[in-house]
């Protein structure tokens, strides 16, 4: 099984409680794919700039990820600066450079149109689909999208939607796409849109999943401290992915499963800047955590109310 | 078994985004008792005003409430005015009279002194300390409190904590209370004040348990729909203590029931003003809604991550 990602590979300059990073190495495509690649192989769909710096290409080639799909063009790579203040939740845009991006056009190696799972990170709904009418025969496309695009490009996101399998967003964002009130009413509305799948993403509350009319919850791996929430989204999506890629079958079993790999993965992700502590993870990191997960949420079975 | 509660018995009115009720029956120990006495025998200390109908009070005691220990005094009751914009989760007070609660002094009647569980409901801290002195002999005592005591009584908050073994609060007043930046932290500070166990309350968002070194998560009970969230902490906190008094033995067992059992009762008082759904529910009610919840966190255990 094979994924493919279509979204950003970025800088970021940051601002959190507990320090600062500029030029940060980020983006969607960049935390989805080393997320991901703990569990299967992925190849990678994205433009930067001549600034670049080729050692982490490298590095991702190193961890399994393809990055034929990477383009290099002339100007300076997408940067993104933000701030977060005490609610972690949140994030200040303080400033958006699209740079290449703003002419990106994505074109799929032919290996990648054979892809099992494909993931349309957050970027613009009219790419998204330009990618998705590129691979052949997915089993699985999965898209995450955010208020920016909902605003928008409505009625173009609204038609990517038809023809997607699932969807990560965050509750607010949810709820705006579907105008509705609770989150239940939310996901329910937008099954109706075309995502049998939905999932949705509450920061340090946790994620919760729609499948057809089964629902699971999985809460935030407990963290003592936050260090940089950013990419969390898109690294949950990683794990949440590459495991079910992995397990080739998308089930009620192996969903839940997903969302406790996705969860841990996020959990490693905010502990430091950029993705410094998810490239080094081993697999029995993961395993740790999925454990002490799992004892957190294991409630008990019939006790006898009646 | 039996439990005994001090707390507020009071007028509420209240305006949701879905409508607005004047002079709703409403106070801690109220919710809490009519949510408690589900599951085991509950005694209420309070003050009311002459102008408390006496139709409510005999409601109560068809409920199996004891209301020996609610005084009457000269004077209205306690009302409490409030909004709830869209968020759900925060309350903005308009209008808070004390009235004959303002000269509160509860005296518990001898047999209220050989409860096995009392229940310190929010009030001013010192108040909690002395009815807790008149308890004789309690196997669990729990107390919840809130930013107004955190800030203006916190050392008499300090030391009734000490003298007690279970805290409820919410999320945002645990930090405030520790310190801390994040709930985990928060839970272990104020386990080092006195109780044991700490129920962090995050409203739509669920509870989480420390007990010990032992931690357990329950999600909300997804609704559709919510209609006014007044005493859905007390009434958790109700179904909570009701079931572990029931039970009579505090354990990762237990706690873990009482957590679902808790949530259930809230994500039912929220379904209507006052306690208009609580005092109408049967026990497969509830049963039923745990066993949505057990569905619902029920997640793999060992699928072979490593």
């Amino acid at each position: 099984m094979a994924i493919v990602v279509v979204g950003s590979v970025a800088f970021d300059s940051i601002e959190t409680p507990k320090g600062s990073r500029e030029m940060a190495l980020g983006g969607s495509a960049n935390f989805f794919s080393i997320s991901a690649s703990h569990f299967a192989p992925v190849n990678l769909v994205a433009v930067v700039g001549d600034d670049f710096p080729q050692d982490h290409i490298e590095k991702l080639n190193a961890k399994g990820i393809g990055t034929e799909g990477l383009q290099r063009a002339a100007g300076k790579t997408f940067h993104w600066r933000g701030r977060y203040a005490d609610d972690l939740n949140e994030a200040q845009t303080l400033a958006t450079d699209l740079n290449v991006f703003a002419d990106f056009n994505p074109d799929l190696p032919q290996k990648y149109k054979e892809s099992d799972t494909v993931f349309l990170a957050n970027i613009d709904p009219v790419l998204q689909r330009s990618v998705l009418e590129q691979v052949e025969n997915p089993s699985l496309v999965a898209l995450d999208t955010m208020n920016f695009w909902i605003e928008g490009k409505n009625a173009d996101l609204k038609t990517t939607l038809e023809k997607i399998d699932m969807l990560f967003v965050n509750d607010t964002e949810a709820k705006m796409l579907a105008g509705a009130e609770t989150i239940v009413q939310a996901a329910r509305k937008i099954q109706e849109m075309g995502p049998k799948t939905v999932v949705i993403k509450r920061g340090e509350y946790g994620a919760m999943l729609f499948h057809g009319d089964d629902m699971a919850f999985c809460p935030a791996y407990p963290l003592d401290e936050v260090f940089d929430p950013t990419g969390a989204g898109d690294t949950f999506a990683g794990g949440f992915l590459g495991w079910l890629d992995k397990r080739g079958e998308v089930s009620s079993q192996t969903l839940r499963e997903a969302l406790l790999v996705g969860t841990v993965m996020a959990s490693y992700v905010v502990e430091d800047f950029s993705f410094d502590r998810t490239m080094t993870l081993g697999i029995k990191d993961v395993d740790d955590r999925v454990k002490v997960l799992q004892k957190l949420t294991a409630l008990p079975g019939d006790f006898g109310v009646l």
